[in-house]
């Protein structure tokens, strides 16, 4: 119809919605793609794997987001490649064609050494992961009630989390709330004792990028739930029911939680030279994917190696969401051929969530620990969730786990199967 | 370990609950199976379905409806067959004895002439069920938006609802709204008139088992959503993008929803000659199964045959209730070596809705519909889910929906694939 630009932006993670959004009513026409209708709220994922909140809660369908944004539209298609020369995209949708493209692609899982037995491993990436896990310790809590069942009981309910990252440590504290405050309710005459949660971290602290302070409180606070902690700890091989270290050691379990690691997750078509380390996409300070003008990177699929950041920016949503801010600024600029801002992170601060009163918090000037720790974290997610019912919701079954001690969703909806072929029951 | 009357129940559902729980606290042993951890409010599945309620609210699990009866235990587990000689169970959760068993099965979809196709309809019998038909009915508007789909736009987003029973009209009433009311929002440019959506009836009116009035209303509310309401309408064929009917007229869509029937859902290893019409177990006066004194049939799966009910009696979850509680004093009367008393159908009504403001209600005494029907519906629906959560989080979101003309959920977190092989796509 008319001539305004055409941007396309490939992901619905925070960097694209921030960017999305940051475009409305400009004289630009914006196509947001994404392989599923919903945007989701990644950090709180652990809260879905442990029924301590709903799907519907921390996932919102991005056609919502926009529907007052006359300007931006949506398509739910996979991306298979691009064509920079043609300027077009092949997806499940057919060809997209773009003047300006913005990857925002995200992260995926790094298995490292665990690559050939990635399919034995339960993941926290996506919705269904989170889904999955919950109905995997559901069914194997109602196994292990089974008094004809030939599997060792502490194989069915040991856990190991790999990965003491916040993913990691905040999975432990529910998981270890969960054994303490619900399941011997919920599962009388079981004998818990034989449920044990060890952590792996290969690094000798948890919460890398925090502060000490939060690393060592994060780890007492482990303890004191009765996580297993185990630090400098490397995993080495797992067989399905039984995980070994690099020392040899070994724990018995059916349940493998792999949280130690990302990568990028660029799409095809780009110049193999563009990809750099952790499998991202290399761009300048401007977010320019390197040796184009019109094609851009933004979040965790982007790296800007620089002096003082020679692995990049952390994969944290603040980077993605104010790269996204600015980009749509940049872009306009240099549709006006003006000249374009530098991006410069601000440093928002850093927090995780161990258990009921316990948090930990790094904001740039102050740091923090405990129930006050516990209150901001709690505030500030409910206040991220997108959509004012997603919010009620949240709190109200937060609230109602504060009070009972207790979370409320503990359904098997569509059992897990697991990949490997040991398993063949539903 | 004491000598206590074992008890078991088979079938978490309306029935097979009211039973566990009328025993609380008394001198005998319950277990109850179900195949799946949590009970589920049929009811509302339609709600599920078309994204007004999210499955939690809908759903509880088994384990923390009996948290404090001492005396009832669970176990989720499917039943393979009964040895009523052995007075034992086959399950998948191994070998289970009974002193008494009750069968409270329910129901299953009964596809009629439709069963060869049935792998191409869509159905509304498990919270499963009910999140494929939402996710099979986003993505199929997604699709409706691509430019480079080489399907017929009216083949994607045309419905065929098969049945005008109350779960038939519920879910066409829903239907529309979504089509009036939220589509046009989130798919703006999609041309919204492709969407027909037939209701077929084979009988001469909707709602059989109501009220002249409520048929004739509830007719009238569905066209005035705009549903095409077909009676006498006995559908012939389905091949997956085309319906047709006896009269050989035919409707092009790839979205069948069968809600035409259901039938009795026995166990394996009961005598042949006690499964009587519609695949039901025929039982006496007090639920037991005929020709045995220590099994019993409840619920759906239950037919009485009587003069005064030839067909047995109707298939409603207050029949399961009032069946259960009885039961139950009758098996501690029976151990008592008292008398039993015989089963006595107190109907209290059968209510239908078909959109805001407009649903029928038939008490015995007073047949009303409309805005005051409609109120009186939500009432007894959200009083009837289990626990303080699910009512107060259904009723948030009905009342939402109510303010806003919307429904908030409307994620596909798995794509559906339909089983056929025309269909490869996710």
């Amino acid at each position: 119809m008319d001539n305004k630009p055409k941007i396309v932006i490939i992901g619905a993670g925070f960097g694209g919605i921030a960017m999305a959004k940051s475009f409305k009513n400009k004289n630009v026409d914006v196509l947001l793609i994404d392989q599923h209708n919903y945007h989701n709220f990644q950090p709180l994922m652990y809260q879905v794997a442990t029924g301590g909140l709903e799907p519907g809660s921390i996932a919102y369908p991005v056609r919502r987001i926009f529907r007052k944004y006359k300007n931006v539209n949506f398509r739910m298609a996979e991306v298979f490649s691009v064509s920079s020369q043609e300027q077009t995209l092949s997806t499940t949708a057919g060809i997209i064609s773009y003047d300006y493209l913005i990857i925002a692609t995200g992260s995926q899982n790094n298995f490292f050494n665990f690559e050939p037995v990635k399919d034995k491993l339960l993941t926290l990436k996506s919705i269904p992961d989170a889904l999955n896990l919950r109905s995997f310790i559901f069914q194997n809590l109602e196994k292990a009630m089974e008094d004809t069942n030939n599997q060792p009981l502490d194989e069915i309910l040991n856990i190991a989390i790999v990965g003491g990252g916040p993913a990691g440590i905040e999975l432990a504290g529910a998981l270890a709330e969960m054994k303490r405050f619900v399941i011997p309710k919920d599962f009388p005459g079981l004998d818990i004792s034989k449920m044990n949660i060890n952590l792996y971290e290969a690094a000798p602290k948890l919460l890398a990028v925090m502060s000490e302070n939060a690393s060592a409180k994060s780890e007492l606070y482990l303890k004191q739930l009765g996580i297993n902690v185990f630090l400098n700890a490397k995993v080495s091989d797992y067989d399905g029911v039984k995980i070994t270290l690099a020392d040899q050691t070994t724990f018995q379990t059916d349940t493998v939680i792999w949280t130690a690691g990302v990568k990028g997750a660029p799409i095809n078509g780009l110049p193999k030279e563009v990809i750099v380390g952790g499998n991202r996409i290399s761009v300048n300070e401007y977010n320019q994917v390197i040796g184009f003008k019109n094609v851009f990177a933004i979040g965790d699929v982007a790296a800007h190696l620089s002096l003082l950041n020679p692995k990049g920016l952390p994969m944290l949503a603040p980077v993605a969401q104010q790269q996204g801010k600015l980009l749509s600024k940049n872009i306009l600029r240099q549709i006006a051929s003006k000249p374009l801002e530098v991006f410069k992170y601000k440093d928002k601060g850093t927090m995780a969530t161990v258990g009921r009163k316990k948090a930990v918090v790094d904001l740039p000037k102050w740091k923090f620990q405990g129930t006050f720790a516990w209150l901001v974290w709690m505030f500030i997610h409910i206040f991220s969730l997108i959509g004012f019912r997603n919010k009620f919701v949240a709190f109200l079954d937060w609230f109602s786990n504060y009070i009972s001690y207790d979370r409320p969703l503990g359904l098997i909806i569509r059992p897990y199967k697991r990949l490997d072929k040991n398993n063949t029951d539903g």
